[in-house]
């Protein structure tokens, strides 16, 4: 699992076995989890989140004054069935309400075999108790994504992966903001700090009691970009033109590689990628940093390094480095308690 | 999790979250893994149980000239949709098959709130393409228990507990053996080793060629009592009178010990049990040994002991052993990989 931390909330990505035990060793509060997004319905991203929700339950101080805030989950058509039936027959009473909000994928996602039957989706039984209704999001085919939700602060979209059942990547964008006020030069202007001084950082002009008007481009430093995070799950490429264009400019890009380049026959066969080929997306999305994770098990971890070591993460992380040699995209390998601060640029 | 071995194959009682991966640090082989037996749906008890089984497969080594043998899973009703719909979503495949065998609970096992409506165990879709159809089990009213199955070796059975949702017990019990063959006494009666004495261990009479009759029990030393393991699941109490009759003579007796005994009404009201309440079954059993497990966070393995410490697992240990001062039981605080050797009583 891999968490998004924004203003003290933290956003969830996958949840394999294990990551509630991971998380109470970690310096995150599970209680802080407001969000999860499952990328595919393998049990390795998923069959922790039964637990972990139980797991923040326990961890919710609940403001008796307040209803506690609802817990939305985005994941593959299916979850929402999955969540129901393993809560409600476990008989786990959450002490927060939760939804999922599911993505229908398209029928190119994942071979034949990979796509469940309407019959395992149906999910007509009885809401959980703490279950609200959640959204079925279908494809934007203009943009070729998923719009999760959007608040003042950021644009949560989706797009769609290939691999043995549908996958999806997770694309988290900062809105932009506005520059600095030049307040030399306001002052300049006879403007003093006041609700004038809002305007203009909305994006408004105004007009001074001289009857020059001020426009914001005039008294706004440059715009400051917000920062874009995209995490891919499992896949063996990316399907359509949403991916690319979405991740376009990524400060972090999160993506797997499960086997070295020299296995990339078996692991096409099996939906993944190599470093190579993670490479190569953080290469046509220019993204600013490349992390690499869900390594197969065959590779021993960087603290254990030999010379000659081919069965090393180390390993793959060279193999990355080697397609990216030409450009600015830094590599990194990620590993459990990792912290990677992703600063605005100014 | 719990695990008994019997000739090679495990055994596994309950699978909370993380038992493959303690399953793994283990000496024990997964592959190995050939029942499961599980107590109770709460998800401490049972949110394993889908990426075990997948873990158990990727350890299976079939034989491709023998059809792998199906993994019998017994448990209260609901765990055989719980599997189907976890399995089924997450497109696991297994390489061998496994069958539910449910447990019908009574409706005094739990409060009302804990019962499972019809809707929420309807498990009408299709079978999982491992799955092979379980049966489901009723109370056999006449011994106040469940038989699951019984073979040359075994015969197990379930038991009724009362918890917050509908809870059981197992008794794995050993048929009794046949003594040795006084080997002096049948030289002297003029029977060498042969097909005769074969029959005698068997228990069925002989002829001699002198006309003489042969009672096995003139030429058998004493018989060689079956071991019994009764293991309880999460229960502030046994319901009926089938758990004590059967657990009669355990060897050993698992049961859970949650709070101390000062701390009785609030297990209690949770559906737990204390030291002295797992002692007095022990006692009512006459078992030979007591092993207590599912102790509450609140209290810190033996290993941190300090003097005057009350929140140590030693202090639940303290707390049963002095119910049991007159009686021969000797209690165990059960630990992960602790290792229990069950020996025959010549």
């Amino acid at each position: 699992a891999l968490v998004l931390r924004t203003d003290g909330d933290c956003w969830l990505f996958d949840c394999g076995e294990g990551t509630q035990t991971q998380l109470m060793k970690s310096q995150l509060r599970a209680g802080r989890i407001t969000k999860v997004f499952i990328s595919h319905l393998h049990g390795d991203h998923l069959f922790g989140l039964p637990g972990l929700l139980c797991t923040v339950s326990l961890n919710t101080n609940a403001d008796p004054q307040q209803n506690p805030a609802c817990v939305d989950i985005y994941g593959p058509v299916g979850l929402r069935k999955f969540l129901r039936v393993t809560l409600g027959l476990t008989g786990s009473q959450l002490l927060f309400p939760y939804a999922v909000h599911e993505l229908e994928p398209t029928l190119d996602q994942s071979p034949e075999e990979g796509q469940l039957s309407m019959e395992m989706i149906a999910d007509d039984g009885p809401l959980h108790p703490q279950e609200q209704p959640g959204r079925t999001i279908c494809l934007d085919v203009s943009t070729d994504s998923y719009l999760l939700f959007e608040n003042k602060k950021v644009v949560a979209k989706a797009f769609r992966l290939f691999h043995r059942i549908p996958s999806f990547g997770f694309c988290i964008q900062e809105h932009d903001r506005p520059g600095r006020l030049k307040t030399e030069l306001l002052k300049e202007l006879g403007l003093k700090p006041g609700p004038l001084y809002g305007r203009l950082k909305a994006g408004k002009s105004i007009i001074l009691e001289s009857g020059r008007l001020v426009h914001p481009s005039e008294v706004l430093e440059e715009t400051i970009p917000g920062r874009k995070v995209c995490v891919f799950g499992d896949c063996s490429s990316v399907l359509g033109d949403g991916p690319l264009r979405l991740c376009s400019g990524a400060d972090v890009l999160v993506h797997e590689a499960t086997l070295g380049n020299e296995h990339r026959e078996k692991a096409v066969d099996h939906g993944h990628s190599t470093p190579e080929m993670a490479a190569a997306v953080a290469r046509a999305c220019c993204a600013r940093k490349l992390v690499l994770y869900h390594f197969s098990q065959r590779y021993k971890p960087s603290s254990s390094q030999k010379d000659g070591d081919d069965d090393n993460v180390l390993e793959l992380k060279r193999q990355a480095e080697d397609v990216l040699q030409d450009s600015s995209v830094e590599v990194i390998l990620a590993e459990d308690f990792m912290n990677l601060p992703i600063l605005l640029r100014r």
